[in-house]
């Protein structure tokens, strides 16, 4: 196990404002924080020591004749380094990343096959090879953060149930640790990349927002007051199965009417397929469209049928994100993908848009709406920033 | 304005521990909140001495020979004593509660109209006759909770937009503080009962749970990792608006298929109408079904077509609830109501219930409903909360 730096909710705060909002003066966490001036001071000093923040150069003082200047403190960010890894169905992408989740290197390696054993060996060698690529990142290398889609037991490093992989009851942590020789945190794909952008990304500075991710699933993380929502009983961010289509259709979870069971990349892809061979005119009529890219080839080759599969996607994902801001009211909507090409919502952004507006209560509409591609070494830095968050939190 | 009895959060920690969970040790608090003894001592002092908080007998020593015994601290319930109003349409309902929200006297007054002036003349003789009622009251009670439903800016004791009153940008508070002479807050009406349940009720333990309101509108409340989730925008809770009908029926918002537009007093009673009018051998066929308890009685009265409308409704109701389950995950979710003969749910509770657990997304289904009437008074108790509240948040 990794030494725990803290055992206080004030060090964990007082260290997690400077690593997102830092430099920051002693006297200026205070004032955000409410804790008292000696308590800031308390909670800072064992970061001090072990060489995660440091003082830097006093530039002002607080008040003419106050005597002592107000000296901000920062993260040290090579003082340790981190590798991410996001493991998908046919690829691992990993990264290593100083302190701040900023990436150093990445790296890929495909998985001929989801066996477990296979995977894990993959793994070490993922990371080996990670850490070659400069020395000091094995010297000062503790941690490895996993990222996993499925219901994943983050407290017991246990992959409870992932559909892709078609695992179930993995002890991911311990078979990682053990192969790796590293410390290993184990969270859900679309958390990690929730705390990531919290952190280091579009959510900085906001107490509450929502990350929603559209591929093969629908996915969502949420933030309230600041901290991320885990479900009391494991289940949280399922904007997939937000009944929005009414009867129809059924979903994959027993449910009818899911926003995933109308968007998701299987049924828009077969509804792709279904739109473009009825329409004999078409240019891609005859090709069959099997995948999520060629979906995205017969609409962009401008077919009306296949561009109304999409609006009506679209409009599914809007009607869901209107139904999670009328429920709690985040200040932005990041809305992202893993399916490249996809994430730039040229077919989708405008009607998400539009829909999401006409379903927003009230000033719930005031929310902002954020479209951002994000590639896979994005998500492995989400994998990393759990690792670097088990550092510092209780 | 009353006296700020605490300007840290850690007090706002120990003083809230006690008042919903004490007697509890100075220890145990330590223990709970992470805080530590000298910090809970600190805190615990000013409430002390200003006699919200006594030290009871000792009953044990911490360990064989540690010395000092571990005092539990507790309220003193009759300290002070606050007043709660729920404010409709058509009656004002108060009640007189001591600092556990322990209500002890209430009284109804009717309102002929709601015009601010008449409203406002109206509470003043409610609070004055509550105050009234015992000696003590009046000597010791400074704070008034006014609920009210719509769209409220507690901060600024606006009532921005209420439907059901028609008012806009009523600065209530300020008002019926001059009536009175007490510290007024006003809150939503749902977020206020929500307070009550989260401190003193059904929510009490729960690190998260909703309360979901059936009556005029389909309201909700959301605790979220120990705090009322508020909304960045000023909205939240709206689970009236989630669009679980598809692309039917329209609602007044502006949206399509909200479950407010099906389950709402409003259409359920015109949809009650229209179904018993259809049935032409129904005892009740001849009756017109105007308001809400006329088509309860129809209900009641066995017509399958009527109660085919409220099995309609409770699906809604129950897909909804899924939906915010699917979301946040919590732990329980309280389902009431404010008509009475609704809340007691014999029309509403098994599909509820069985559209609930087939909308659930995996372990989302394991959180626990708990169907509660709550009556006018209990509204009118968690505006009481709210004042209590104002004694030791930030």
């Amino acid at each position: 196990m990794l030494p725990r730096l803290t055992t206080t909710p004030a060090a964990t705060t007082v260290f997690t404002m400077v690593l997102t909002q830092g430099p920051v003066s002693r006297v200026e966490i205070a004032k955000r924080t409410g804790l008292s001036s000696a308590a800031v001071t308390k909670a800072a000093r064992p970061f001090i020591e072990e060489g995660y923040l440091q003082e830097l150069e006093a530039t002002e003082r607080t008040a003419p004749g106050a005597g002592r200047p107000a000296s901000p403190l920062a993260i040290k960010p090579e003082r340790e380094f981190f590798i991410g890894v996001k493991i998908t169905n046919d690829e691992l992408i990993g990264v290593v990343t100083d302190l701040r989740a900023q990436p150093l290197a990445s790296s890929h390696r495909p998985l001929a096959t989801t066996d477990v054993e296979s995977v894990v060996a993959e793994l070490a060698e993922l990371v080996a090879g990670l850490l070659a690529t400069d020395p000091s990142y094995g010297a000062r290398c503790h941690a490895l953060g996993l990222a996993v889609s499925g219901d994943v037991d983050k407290a017991h490093g246990l992959v409870r149930y992932s559909p892709f992989l078609g695992w179930r009851q993995v002890p991911l942590a311990r078979l990682a640790a053990a192969a790796t020789g590293l410390t290993v945190t184990v969270e859900n794909d679309v958390k990690a990349l929730t705390v990531a952008e919290q952190w280091f990304g579009d959510g900085v500075g906001a107490s509450s927002f929502a990350l929603v991710t559209v591929g093969v699933g629908i996915g969502c993380g949420l933030v309230v007051n600041g901290r991320v929502v885990a479900g009391a009983h494991g289940v949280a961010g399922e904007i997939g199965h937000i009944p929005v289509g009414g009867e129809e259709p059924e979903c994959h979870c027993g449910g009818r009417g899911c926003v995933e069971a109308i968007a998701g990349t299987a049924p828009l892809v077969a509804a792709v397929r279904a739109a473009s061979a009825a329409d004999a005119d078409d240019a891609v009529a005859g090709q069959v469209v099997t995948t999520i890219e060629t979906a995205l080839a017969a609409a962009h080759a401008g077919d009306p049928a296949v561009r109304e599969v999409f609006a009506r996607a679209g409009h599914a994902i809007g009607l869901a994100m209107a139904a999670m801001a009328n429920l709690f009211g985040p200040e932005r909507i990041i809305v992202t993908g893993d399916v490249p090409g996809l994430v730039a919502y040229d077919l989708f952004e405008e009607q998400i848009n539009r829909s999401f507006t006409a379903q927003a209560f009230g000033a719930a509409a005031d929310c902002r709406l954020l479209l951002r591609p994000r590639t896979f070494e994005q998500w492995a830095r989400g994998a990393a920033a759990v690792a670097i968050q088990t550092l510092f939190t209780l």
